[in-house]
């Protein structure tokens, strides 16, 4: 086993920081890490927590760490902004969260810039999810930004996915545009003092009827205010509530399995990706022919080409 | 040929707009179009425009065509927002544009959200530029929001690559932490009727001291006020210039052909990632298994598996 992979299964803060970085950095020991760590893996409750900025889900997320303590679960948060070039703990909200939680042995939060090469960030998200999972903390929340298609790739990881609103500015509409409603199984009305609660909440309950989702499992609307530390629990309950009724029904295990498929289905388009770049310098292009006759082209003579490497090997 | 690809060359307006259509919506007959019009690519002058929110690139791009217009170029536009779930001409600002433009035939504007599969929105904007550049338009500008990865890459298709920054809020700085410094070929410093403007060019010069550039085209720094028409002249002449600077060395021909390898090789990982992932739903995973060593025995296996699978034909 890789020395590292046994220290973060043995919970070590500065190793799970360090295998974080092993994963965003491309490491050469990455996949031996990801391949010792994995057999670890699956006893954390990942939840997807999701939202336009300005919903106010970086006090959400504190605030719902607390709460989570206070039931004695230990937690790990990894923090998405494919939008900003930082990485590695250094966005405001989150230096904000980390102070508050920085004593705390059993939390764990980082935070993943937009870095590193194609489906870099959704990789290493996902790898860092599984680390701190190995790391055996019981709940992992994973907080994007924004409503993009990378948050919704990003969000399949989750088990239960929690769309943040606010009274204001017609969010609920918004997401319903994105796309966002569809993969939301919780809906948290946050700032849920200010004016225009009821008004959003009938938009969203309306939106809700137009929107198809699992027929058993009709999204619950929750209400929080994370300044007074209010609606914690009816949060926690509805995504509990979701998590056992995906576990009753074998649901978790089918959309775990799910997700690994799509994971091996990246890896393996990406390395194929990886592999034809490198080719691609060594490869006359026909001036006169568009990308996507080449790329055809090329898709058949792949299997040639690998086949005279390996009889030259 | 497709009777819609002819008209594309005959720069009808409809024919374009359906044409970008196809190629947001994946249509069947997509490849057929951009292999038809392909051979009439290459005229066109394609400057990309990035930077972050509020810095004022709608309001620019909105000047930049009317400047344009006056020196008898037509203008094609392709404005992207990932974290926009709006398509097709919806973004505000683009309405904004769209109305001082409607009447103008030799204007094109168009903008794309968020949306379709897995570098759908990339493929979609690198096609849409192609079937503006067939259409006939002599320039066309593709405006990025926001400094991501995917910004990024939307960026490697343009001859040159313009970075607006604002004399407020750090934005150079910020720009050198993304690394948009190292793709940016000139830097405009709009709004530059507001205080700072100086300090802003001698951070961006500092900066530009740092990074490493082509040797022989140092970036230059122009200022703009776009609420005031002004500046105008001397960006188009600092983009004119680099565009001269990569003409004549041979350098625009192989940009050209590098940006063509790349997309040939996303296409083909693309395809690849389907293939996969169609198949995945076939294999049996080893539950042990971690993604990574999954993908690894995969990669082994597609060649066995599609050598199986042309023989069964």
């Amino acid at each position: 086993m890789h020395p590292l992979a046994e220290r973060v299964l043995n919970g070590e803060r500065r190793a799970i920081a360090r295998a974080i970085s092993y994963v965003e950095d491309d490491h050469p020991d990455k996949t031996e890490l990801m391949r010792d760590l994995f057999p670890h893996t699956g006893r954390a409750q990942i939840v997807g927590i999701t939202g336009a900025p300005g919903a106010g889900k970086s006090s959400l997320v504190d605030v719902l760490i607390r709460y989570l303590r206070q039931q004695k679960l230990t937690v790990g948060v990894v923090a998405v902004d494919p939008s900003s070039p930082f990485t590695g703990g250094a966005l405001l909200g989150d230096r904000v969260r980390m102070q508050s939680h920085a004593l705390d042995p059993d939390v764990f939060i980082r935070s993943m810039g937009s870095r590193g090469s194609l489906g870099g960030l959704s990789r290493a998200t996902q790898d860092s999810v599984r680390i701190l999972d190995a790391s055996g903390k019981n709940v992992i929340i994973v907080e994007t930004v924004g409503v993009g298609q990378s948050e919704l790739d990003i969000m399949h990881m989750a088990d239960t996915v929690a769309l943040v609103v606010t009274p204001a500015g017609g969010d609920a509409v918004q997401a319903f545009k994105a796309g966002v409603m569809e993969i939301a199984e919780v809906f948290v009305v946050n700032k849920a003092d200010l004016p225009g609660v009821e008004k959003v909440i009938t938009e969203l309950e309306q939106m809700l009827d137009l929107v198809k989702h699992d027929a058993e499992w009709r999204p619950p609307v929750v209400k929080t205010i994370s300044v007074q530390n209010s609606g914690m629990e009816e949060l926690w309950k509805a995504v509990s509530r979701h998590h056992d009724y995906l576990k009753q029904r074998g649901l978790l295990e089918k959309r775990r399995r799910d997700h690994i498929r799509r994971e091996v289905a990246e890896i393996v388009g990406y390395h194929m990706q990886q592999w034809v770049r490198e080719r691609m310098q060594n490869i006359a292009l026909d001036p006169g022919l568009d990308p996507y006759t080449t790329a055809q082209q090329l898709l058949q003579q792949i299997i040639n080409i690998r086949k005279h490497e390996e009889e030259r090997r």
